[in-house]
């Protein structure tokens, strides 16, 4: 299990070169042409993690007692209502080896609405969620700009402008709370608009905030990306988060014939990922016995990559 | 120096294993988790071309002198009018170990116009380019879906829709011809429709037609990626050409201080890549001078990559 601070510091620092970069560069954005050597991979560790409705255990504890019987030391939880149940997550990892990895979503409204009220409201709503986030200790908050579903939405361009100018501020807020944003790419069926790991990075490098970073989600980088290596190692400098499931039904990973994460998990080793990889997944057959099943191939693909 | 027809089948035989991922998919895309490990990179050759038109020489004859003296073996020459010239070039190849890399557009209108005529036109003159490509022996033809002053366009979704069928249609030609379609994309300055060689690799993906594949060009990559590295490898089933600039101000490569393009090259080194590195660019000092000390850079951070 890693050093959370360290690491969280040195995800700052990782972060903090990109700014660097952006001060010599003459335009808005900066050029990412990067000598960066893949770092040698054999001490890379993997972090598994759970989201809460993930994990066996009818109570809290009982999950907390799965996952540490299992070596798995990251708990993601929802945003929603998460202001309120911040002192009973406290108490709860007290004495506990795990660790909250980020907060899933939980905002109202969304950020590239036309609508002025939808976009104030996913800015409130959020920064209550940070807010709780930081006070966990949690990576970052996970973000959709704009679902499909969610109309009227600008038109692309200008989308991506209000949305870069709104990441800014949800950035230094997140920072003034010790956390971040964590922008989350969905397949085409969710959300046309953040489709693929490089774009949400360069979304991240516009925005050049500390407080504004990305993920990849297993799931949906099996629709959308070409390559699972090119997608994590163009998102290197603002990873923070990653996403597993099943390939081909978002079950639990092994769950689906060939469910194969080596070349990603090649990636991750490449650019030195400390964070967590974090199931989000239903499930075919009981969690109990699926789930550290999954967790077996997950390490063995680790060694493999 | 390749043997180009070699390379042509393996080409294709790269790309059709992308087809055959395709079949075995039950969505529209297709799971690219593909286990393809970096080949041994000290055997790939880096192969240089320039643009005819960034070449010193007067006449045909005098560049292909020129190229063959600085051992550089790839010409790309415009598209426009070139069914005219392909006797000429023919005749000026004969004899020659120069081969023509790519075409550089050449087409009228654009393919995600809301105007059918534009569409229209797009294809029919695309069409043109092709056959005459063909008959060269290039790779393919570069195109551009669509640059932001080409208006009105379709938005976001639906210009990818209609772009995909077109590009069907486009590929099965270009495939009859052996040759293909080249997706280039840009930076946003000049098309936000297409700006990251991942999402171009996404477009060929969808297509899943052999005829159509996609490249980079490191000046537009230098504002669009936030790794070339990661650009590179998300393109490999689909990468058919490469263009090359000096990285701020798209002038002849080592013109700009501190021009380095080491992290890309190890990525072309890792997917295998052996098609063309192409200079597209102006020159601040005589080219006769600068064009070959770029070749000189290139070749250095090459075997530094």
């Amino acid at each position: 299990m890693e050093n959370k601070k360290n690491t969280r510091r040195e995800f700052i620092k990782r972060v903090g070169a990109g700014s660097a970069l952006a001060a010599i560069s003459t335009h808005a954005a900066f050029p990412a042409f990067s000598v960066k050597k893949p770092k040698k991979t054999a001490d890379v560790a993997l972090n598994l993690g759970l989201q809460e409705g993930v994990t066996p255990g009818k109570t809290l504890n009982e999950k907390l007692d799965f996952l540490e019987a299992n070596e798995v030391y990251g708990l993601e939880v929802g945003g929603g209502k998460l202001a309120s149940r911040v002192t009973e997550i406290q108490n709860a990892l007290q004495n506990r080896k795990v660790k909250i990895s980020a907060i899933c979503a939980g905002f109202s409204g969304w950020l590239i609405a036309t609508d002025e009220n939808e976009r104030k409201k996913c800015i409130d709503t959020s920064k209550v969620i940070l807010e709780a986030a930081g006070a966990l200790g949690s990576y970052g908050m996970i973000l959709v700009p704009g679902f499909n579903n969610q109309q009227p939405s600008f038109p692309f361009v200008e989308a991506r402008a209000i949305l870069i100018d709104q990441l800014k501020e949800l950035g230094e807020f997140a920072v003034k709370n010790k956390t971040t944003i964590i922008l989350e790419p969905l397949n085409r069926k969710e959300a046309w608009f953040l489709r693929q790991v490089a774009d949400a990075a360069a979304i991240c490098r516009d925005v050049n905030s500390p407080g504004v970073t990305c993920m990849g989600d297993f799931w949906h980088m099996t629709w959308e990306e070409t390559d699972d290596m090119g997608a994590f190692i163009s998102g290197q400098l603002y990873l923070n988060h990653v996403h597993i499931a099943s390939r081909k039904t978002r079950n639990t990973p092994g769950e689906d014939e060939g469910d194969n994460y080596i070349t990603g998990f090649k990636a991750l080793k490449m650019i030195n990922y400390k964070h967590f990889v974090s199931f989000e997944c239903g499930s075919k057959g009981d969690k109990k016995v699926v789930v550290p099943a999954a967790l077996k191939l997950l390490r063995e693909q680790w060694d493999l990559a």
